[in-house]
């Protein structure tokens, strides 16, 4: 490398200090998944980036789902799909499975990674220390949908414990059911489990890595990305249809961390590398922030 | 209840006194498996122990394997089975299953109960934090056993943190590679796992939960248990085939724990309802000691 | 013993489980007495029930006042004893005397016998730190009872410090005059300085020992006994002459304690074996509680 | 106070810095008795000096016999004194005496004192925490002395526990017997018991108060006091007869402390008003000092 | 020296007790300045003072001006006071002569004194963990004084993590200018310093060492001393002009701190040797105590 | 600043992550003068850059001497220097204005530099807790320099407190004299002092700031540098006249540095910004190595 290239390399370093002095002590909960998971090159960016910030004294959370591993092995095992108003049905069979592949497979792969790439990570799941608490989903419409939980109380104290001894802590979404037989375990979403996290924590920063740039004044043209939305806004963008599909449930839980408490809330591209980085430290952020 | 009974139960209680004493501080790794973990009922025992054990300030550590599981789903899969010198073979997918059903079923189910039973336990495997680091086994036997590993390096840092922290850590079996591509991951046996954290936490106590009365001077005669075997004999019972099949490896385990330093080994009868109570609680203790 | 006995055992200790969960780091106050003190074999059941406790996360205060060896020693020294209104008047000479043999030989007696069960005890009395600070009994009904004080003032500090360092606080019923010359100590009754220090120290129970079977339906009648009365009720028992005697004052105890925020107060018959473990570690209790 | 007299007082104080500076932290034991403790005036300057040392950051222990006390309960009790070898034999009923009156009477009216001087004191004998241990004295001369124990055993952690807490120790002079059956007590010499406790705290100094100006050189001149005399040379002056009487073994106390790694131990004048801050406070020192 | 001067000492020491236990763990910010600061016997006692309070668990902090230095520096680079209101005019080569004598000669001058005095000092300035933060002045009379600060914040941190790592902080009177361009320093009054400081660290003396025996009720009459001044008659007292000149300001900064808290201020006659001993440790105090 | 841009910044950033890792927690002294003190513009990257390192978790320690500043104020004071073998002879006076611009003007600007960027620095030289502790020069050629000073004693503590505390130390280069009267100060090489202090806390690094970019080759192509030189070679270079002139010292330092346990020691060019973080968070390093 030319002496320009590191001069160049130098003055990066030096710029990204107002924003570390900013983040030190603080929250960071970073919902991972998408193509930041599937790509094996995005997810080590991702993996350094998580270790990183922890060097630099920011305490981060990284909270994931199972993607498509649980899919694959359900249709490995023969075991048909049937959905409810568009949500997969949980069977106990599919519990298992998810189980399983989530907090054995998933993420005890998340951790060795963190490991490799330097940190120290630890695997946890909602069941650990009675981390995530979830009573059966009932959406008020008549319709069961098995073993899919609704969060209703989270105890962080095992992942605050986990930071305190220096550990990163990695967070699959399953709950234990209190509602149910004492071993009932529920399925939660992973955006809401980390949503929920991230407000029980009081953190700073909540980050869903996802597969858009973020919210678009126009869908059609990817350059028209909202940079900042209001969170009393949110519903606004989702009545007058300006948001859709997959994008509506991301902002609504963007919605409820910032008003549990947590300053803000981020919708970034995960298929950028480094985006977690490119978002925490430099001016421009990334994707779009709901506060 | 009479109060005769009443008087008998706080007899019991007071006489428990002295072994309280005994372990107070102390570090216990109990390998769990065979029928007091297929039972519910005997399982439900073993976790009122762990629970109690943990509240009279013994350090308890629970270290399992995957038994029937582990097969189970292989055979829904309709992965065949190949054995080597009689040890399964694990290739790749084999692996995947046994750490999804080892460190995501059994071991975060391990973890409610203890939950359920009034603890606070903390689901880890030899992935989280570098606990358990293997190499490829190589029984220079010219055979490849695939991902089958041996554990050359114990880390106990995060199962003493966790400790420290008033969690009660579940263990399971499976093992970094140290000696292959990032990410690789092997299967351990869960008896040595549970024998070599033992020895590098100084544990005062390693039990093996078994489905035998433990070591018999006649095979075939139940009533003819050795109460304790001087670990440098061990290898004197086997050589005389006084102790045969299963149990070989399992007295080795406690061999080589108490060689590298654990006080007492134990081969206890698991199929006994709170069996680790009564080895640690009572007199006259239960199946066979090795020291 | 036979393998049933021990299974017997076993369940008996899984059974405490729930328990020891319940009174882990809180404190019970035991007021020591009668011929729980008396009878060397109760005594040693006591001793043993307190070492369990503590070991088991109970902080257990011991509170005793001096029963026999008091009038054994006055009565050596041909001391006359005189009563005011049924109350032994306290003169300076009796005064030295309690002191002595209260906090020099049952005191330090106590020790020693906490000890002898493998217990660590510190000895005190409510000079110790200013523990118990009392001024001159004055029941307003213009007699002189002499030295004998009415506790006006807590400071378990030194009871506090003695039990995070490891310590089973003894402590003997005399205390600080602060209404008089320097040097200048009072006569407490025991039952009064173990409910005031309870109440004190925030207790989850008062627990005195006596040699009755507790509050009777029938005073004629001892399987009449009453399990639970409300505190606001005790009054009523009084007037109503359901309860006479010294059962009166230690109801009275009871009843001061339970206002003052501490959550049970107990009368236990001291004469059955280890009565405090019943009391605390079984579904039955024993004797009366106010709550 | 004049002006003039005020800096003096000014003075004295700063003159006292070095010494102040040279005890910062280091741990002196004093060996209560004689007139310092039976004059109220000494007795009060001695506590004062006590609470003033604590303050200026010395880690004070007081350790003390009995005196008259014990001597006069045994006459008002009628109990003769039997003599061997100038010994007093200690029966079962002296030593109850003894240990009444010592740790009950005594220590915790020196424990009130030094609170009353705006200390924390804390009343302890060789009992609690098991302190002292000891052995029936064997003088090998093939008489019985009784219940006179032989200190084998010190375990300081519940003086240097009180220490850490804030408090000043105030230690009486009985001893739990090791070589007996449970209960047993024995009578210990107040001085030894000073020194060994000096020695198994690793003091820095051990002062006596004696009734004596220190050791002399010619016997029938108060004014020849030998300031300084070096350990080795203790038994040369006792066996030319230059010291005799109770200074002999008072002697043997300061040799075997200071052998044992204490690093100076006085024979002080406790007839001085403040004589241990004289010692301490000021360059001549007072009394003898063996080094 | 004979026995009875060092009785008298002894006698002294201990008449100090009741006040060392007034101002333990106390805090005392003690100004310095005046013949104080310019006799080296006067300084030297200064500093015995201080580092005995030190010893005797009082937090001391030392707050100094530059005296005679600065003027010296200043006439000896030739350069020219002006005055504007009788205040002199502080230009940028003025202020950086100002920083360099006060924070690099004084300041470090005293840490050294105090050094040899045996204590541990460390000096430090309002710059340091911006502890002293300032404006400039305006005296609402259109006058420019330059670099003259009103201190408008002070952050005693830097002074807190001194006193608890075992320092005695010492401390230059600039400041951190909040209103001007970065590295804008400031001069400050170090009576007014000292005063903010006492408050900021709700300290319970503050001692401003001047050349004066207090405040006089007749100017001319020396012996007129007037003991006690509430700090709400202080404007009176300036009112009236019983007080005048360089008093004024003091009187000013004893009423602020009073007013923000501060338990006494005192203006004491630093001409005394050891006059902070005698204002702390004696009965009569010295100077004037403003209350 | 567009995508691509921020993508470079990102990549950057976590290029540094090793680097990061491995000095985290590790103690880096750098000594600071030359250009990078005396350009606004490189001071300012400079004070960047340390912030940045101890946001990172780097001990950094800032050492510095007082460049031009002494020189001129002598001049303005028309202090004629005197030199004696190529040294300055430093008087009294002299003594006194390089004391107050190190440690008054230089080293409490650089203070309020670092707090400017972010930081929380606290000011300290050799007299702070007696830190750096020297005697007088002596070269053994019959030549007095005055008040020019050999550090013979390193206490850390100070510095180490302060790290500890969360400031960054910054530590002007005057020592306390051990050899002379009280309050004598010594004069001593800043760069000396930055070797000493390194060795004295067990430091991974120290980097030397200069005018240079490092040692060469051919000292007259500047692109001749020498990346590395063992440090038992460097006797070596000057001794075959390859380093000459200011180099030699610098090179000694760095030599005495590493023998006596420094990892590494760095002549790195000031003239670059950032070259602090070129060094150390970049592959290629910068200037000369001594290792």
């Amino acid at each position: 490398m030319t002496t320009s290239k590191n001069a160049d390399r130098a003055k990066v370093l030096a710029e990204a200090l107002p924003y570390i002095q900013r983040y030190w002590g603080k929250t960071i909960v970073v919902k991972y998944g998408g193509n930041a998971m599937t790509s094996p090159e995005l997810a080590s960016a991702v993996m350094a980036d998580i270790v990183l910030l922890g060097l630099v004294g920011v305490r981060v959370v990284l909270v994931h789902g199972g993607g498509p591993d649980i899919n694959d092995m359900l249709e490995r095992l023969g075991h048909e799909a049937r959905f409810v108003n568009g949500l997969r049905y949980t069977d106990q069979e599919t519990m298992e499975v998810v189980q399983s592949v989530l907090c054995g497979k998933v993420n005890k792969n998340l951790v060795a990674s963190v490991n490799a790439h330097g940190g120290r990570a630890l695997g946890l799941c909602g069941l650990d220390g009675n981390l995530l608490q979830a009573r059966k989903l009932d959406r008020q419409d008549g319709c069961d949908y098995g073993l899919v939980g609704d969060i209703c109380e989270v105890d962080p104290s095992v992942v605050n414990d986990a930071i305190e001894d220096g550990y990163v802590p990695v967070v699959a979404s399953v709950a234990v059911g209190v509602d149910a037989a004492p071993g009932t375990v529920y399925n939660v979403n992973a955006d809401t489990a980390a949503a929920r996290l991230a407000a029980g924590m009081g953190a700073e920063k909540l980050v869903l890595l996802t597969d858009t740039v973020g919210v678009l004044e126009d869908p059609d043209d990817p350059s028209s990305r909202i940079p900042t939305i209001a969170y009393e806004t949110v519903d606004g963008y989702i009545e007058r249809g300006q948001v859709t599909g997959g994008m509506i449930p991301k902002l609504e839980c963007c919605r409820d961390a910032v008003e549990a408490g947590v300053a803000r809330a981020h919708i970034v591209d995960g298929r950028e590398p480094h985006s977690i980085l490119l978002e925490m430290l430099t001016d421009d952020g990334a994707g779009t922030m709901v506060l």
